[in-house]
């Protein structure tokens, strides 16, 4: 294993980006020694757009999705529609509902999901807010997009039953075997609910 | 695929993140999501970390190794053996050789193996160095450890050619590594056992 560096200023940078998840002390130097190929000027914008990221970027006051606004686009948008809130559990997970291009409403990121193993309970969680929006009147359908975990399943049954006494309709993503997935590598709790949800088939 | 953010700040930062090697959009957005979540002051610490190990580091002027001073720590050390140098590629070789425990003298890194496919040419690496240090006349053996590519061997030959009229020991680190490897992947007893039973190069 390679153990000291030359530089204390190698040393410092590659402790740090090994601190990034995936990256270990290997590929750490890796990245260290291509920064140090690069002009200053490039390496400098690179460190500053990091920075200035995590300063500058605010979080929307209405669906808490992370905007460069106090309202972020997809809330400021006139064309989506209003009345339907996609509830997820984080940034990622607008970007890949909005990738489908299956939804036109808006969203409400919870910003994790209850999970009493690692301490997370629905405090911590943008579930205030949630409710907040419900009541205002405007909203006909939440759906809820969280994952297939017993997490997911945990918080979408909170969700439920906090909103379960305001009359709109509340919906869950359809689970079931993945698009282009072979039946015989589906696992059977999967392909079970497959079957219970199965959908009828109009053509 | 995901293609608009809704932030041009996490864009920049996902787009410069997405430049390093190895590394494509996708865990570019999860490393940008990571630092995000993390303190302000640990962000800025790691920006500034790279800024600082790109604009402070040196190189060393006798073996051109990166180094904190003018000179660096193994060409500073009184104990090691200054009548020997090993010429390495780059700064990565240095520490794989440090890290096998059987080598004690000096260094000089090239900077890059002369090829002709890539441009790279005897003087654009560090060749007029070494040929100055060798002719200082304390030197008694240079040990050439370079990968066991045909641009190792092409820089391997030049610098016999280079060097042939002094008198010194020229001797190549064993083709116990196997070859078409590189050597910074190579692991540490091959490496150590291809240093030690190093074979006098004679043409």
């Amino acid at each position: 294993m390679i153990n000291s560096y030359p530089s204390k200023y190698l040393d410092n940078a590659i402790a740090e980006l090994a601190k990034l998840p995936g990256i270990g002390k290997k590929t750490a130097l890796r990245l260290a020694l291509y920064l140090l190929k690069r002009p200053t000027e490039d390496v400098e914008l690179f460190g500053n757009s990091i920075i200035e990221m995590r300063r500058k970027i605010k979080h929307c006051n209405v669906c808490k999705n992370i905007s460069d606004h106090d309202i972020c686009d997809i809330c400021a948008d006139q064309t989506r529609d209003t009345t339907q809130i996609c509830v997820v559990e984080n940034i990622k997970d607008v970007l890949a509902v909005e990738n489908t291009q299956q939804y036109s409403g808006l969203y409400h990121v919870l910003g994790g999901l209850i999970s009493p193993m690692e301490g997370i309970g629905p405090d911590t969680l943008e579930f205030e807010s949630l409710i907040e929006r419900v009541k205002s009147g405007k909203i006909k359908e939440i759906i809820l997009a969280l994952s297939a975990t017993p997490e997911g399943d945990t918080t979408n049954f909170y969700i439920y039953r906090k909103i379960g006494t305001i009359p709109l309709t509340v919906s869950a993503i359809a689970k079931g075997i993945s698009v282009g997935s072979d039946l015989e590598y589906t696992d059977e709790i999967t392909l079970g609910r497959s079957i219970k949800n199965r959908i009828r088939f109009d053509g």
